[in-house]
């Protein structure tokens, strides 16, 4: 059974209450480490009314204590999440553990406590030097960026670089080769409406097309798709036939994806030293520590990610 | 009762199959008036050997008769739904029926006979001058696009017309104020991820915070959302606020709006003097003239937009 760190997240808001609740379900799933001090969880399961699981383990030596304020965006409170993260890490690092999984923070709590960060993905890039690769999903269907916080103006740009997509491509290639199937092929979207039209309506399929050819001839293998018209691809039939989708932007397949997946979605880094999933929802501050049922889809697909992989 | 003219579409399609099998359904809605030569009509109905309801009423003298080649993409069929089409909206101009609903003609068809319009849309806004507005969906959600045949790369420009969006919106509403309920909002998105988060990551989504100020001096009413971030506007919650949506492009609306509702959907024309719906599909080559159960969806919707309207 692989070891997985999970970072505890912000303290303020829901994370602590999915890891006491879902520990009896994923314990068989995985053996969970939960970076978290031995006083915060209690502090914590008191609040919350939860009792501790005997076989709840812990890393110690976290940061420093402090009072648990339900719901508050807390310097206190981001400072602690952030090194609980920092912890889950260097575990991974070091091969303590296998893999890597992050309860939601709060940047806002992040921003007071100085860290430089907008969030887990920005600072995995940042800690390894590496151009992660970011994936949300759900078994059914997931979907890989290739460009994520950019400007919708600034994305035609990148698209147009046909070096960096196909090292995308090769690199996104590397890292789901051992789950496809033989023949398996992954849906490439286009970037304009009807995938340009042969032209009409944009040309930077061209482009995607090209840099398809040379991640090809690379990895021997014809995995990737012609450019797929956007508004088709994710429609019931062309769903049935993939389940990797790569983006070409942000919204481009988070929308789609959202719209079908909301609850069940999990956010993925590729292209890592590390393996790492999270949760795909944040603090939920508006019904933390309130006794209340909390969806715990994508907390546990965020941990069947490790057992499938 | 209304009148609705409904123009053949691509005999060589499935347009002609889905008017006969759901005669007796549209017709406790709406009162159809089919733009087909009897001759035409008997033909069709000889190969998919469907019988003529006795109360379908017909209007003659749409083009030159010509033999129906299943599937086949030719002049001759191209020539003729496009007249067929023209009928249709000529008793629309003329009032002696309320709207016109198209089935589905094919593109390279029309080429072939030397029309210059894409589609109906297109040739839409050529006949009366006018900016038609694009809307899609179903009763359940309407996207509306303000850009919707622009390279991704272009959309941006778009956007910052502040002047063409706000009156975008202003027509918008005019088209749909009679079906708003009181205090009723319309959704309306961002351009970029998470909105622009502050501007961060774009700041178009100034530019739509001032065309709505400026549409909701003109309609005195607070119509519109703030921009909406686009990856959330579609999820289950969200969509249970809003019927419609306005989307700032294409892909943005319709890779969720067809993720979702592909076979109910249904694209209609508003900014025009004329009433149009049509089906939100294509000839169907693949399956014409082939005995087969045809998904009716989009077609009874196109016509309950009559009703509701």
């Amino acid at each position: 059974m692989k070891k997985i760190a999970i970072s505890i997240g912000d303290l303020n808001g829901i994370g602590i209450q999915l890891a006491l609740e879902n520990h009896n379900s994923i314990k068989k799933m995985i053996e969970p480490i939960y970076c978290i001090d031995r006083e915060m969880l209690e502090e914590a399961s008191k609040l919350l009314n939860i009792s501790i699981p005997k076989d709840f383990t812990t890393v110690e030596d976290i940061a420093p204590n402090f009072k648990i304020e339900p719901s508050k965006v807390k310097k206190d409170s981001g400072r602690y999440s952030f090194a609980s993260f920092k912890k889950a890490v260097k575990l991974a690092k070091s091969r303590e553990v296998d893999g890597v999984m992050t309860l939601p923070i709060h940047k806002k709590a992040w921003e007071l406590s100085d860290i430089k960060y907008k969030g887990h993905t920005d600072a995995l890039r940042d800690f390894f030097m590496s151009d992660a690769i970011m994936m949300l999903g759900c078994p059914k269907m997931y979907v890989a960026l290739y460009t994520e916080h950019t400007p919708l103006r600034k994305v035609s740009q990148e698209v147009r670089d046909v070096k960096k997509l196909s090292s995308f491509l090769i690199n996104f290639y590397n890292e789901i080769r051992e789950k496809l199937k033989d023949n398996e092929k992954v849906a490439l979207l286009g970037l304009n409406p009807h995938a340009g039209d042969d032209g009409v309506l944009g040309d930077e399929e061209k482009n995607i097309i090209e840099a398809t050819k040379i991640a090809h001839e690379i990895i021997e293998r014809e995995l990737y798709t012609q450019p797929l018209v956007p508004d088709i691809a994710f429609t019931p039939n062309v769903r049935k036939r993939y389940r990797y989708f790569v983006a070409m932007y942000h919204d481009q397949g988070l929308a789609p994806l959202k719209a079908l997946y909301f609850d069940e979605g999990v956010n993925i880094s590729l292209n890592l030293p590390i393996k790492r999933s999270s949760v795909d929802h944040g603090t939920a501050f508006d019904i933390a520590y309130q006794n209340k049922k909390l969806n715990n889809l994508s907390y546990i697909n965020a941990i069947d990610y490790f057992v499938t992989t």
